[in-house]
């Protein structure tokens, strides 16, 4: 499948990706000459990662009628201290709330996205140390 | 350098990450359950590479001194038909426009970001196939 986007430059150091109609503005801090009007690139990694294999749990989930009050992904990360300036470890903390969680269903839940249905850890993996968790409250 | 992130399940499939007080809404399509409320989180890879690179480039030029009036970065990408769906193929094909612009300068510009400065090209290098290409109008 092929999939094509444009990112247009909209002024010193900000940048704009339409996505299906919804636009990510970026930005570079103050520090950095920018106007921080948006996020830093690099950190949208995480938003991408995050929101990829939440949304396969949510949906898993679903199926299996597991219902959850709270769920949240920590991410830690490292990034290496010289150029190019990139990730090398990443690990995720998928925490649940809820009453009488079944606690093998999140766990295969969790383990289904990794292994088989998020296409972001998959690419991530083969390039840095991605590693998770699963906490219930 | 570590650094650490939260993304919290919103409602339906809707996500939300905040990176340095900028929060990231992503949501699924109406087809996959979703709301449509944000963009879908693997897109977000472009994003990513295109900012990162992006904000390499304008802030290389600006120290060599190259006005350019305009500055987009199109991707051209593939994606895996199975599971997990992931990007195979990224291409940028990098778009300038001004008046008697230096090509060479802009070709040196944007091969110290994708070869020395951006760390998200760097990360991807090591997971698909990427390569780019330099127009100037």
């Amino acid at each position: 499948m092929k999939e094509n986007y444009v990112t247009s430059w909209k002024d010193n150091m900000a940048f704009e990706t339409e996505i299906t109609g919804h636009k990510i503005l970026m930005d570079a801090s103050d520090k950095f000459g920018g106007n921080d009007q948006g996020p830093r690139p690099k950190p949208l990694l995480i938003a991408a990662l995050t929101g990829c294999t939440g949304m396969d749990v949510v949906s898993i989930l679903k199926k299996m009628k597991v219902k959850v009050d709270s769920f949240d992904i920590k991410t830690e990360t490292e990034i290496t201290d010289e150029h190019p300036k990139t990730y090398t470890k990443m690990h995720l903390i998928y925490e649940f709330s809820g009453k009488d969680l079944d606690k093998s269903k999140i766990n295969k839940a969790v383990k289904l996205s990794q292994d088989k249905y998020c296409g972001v850890s998959a690419l991530y993996e083969k390039a840095l140390e991605l590693s998770y968790e699963v906490k219930i409250k």
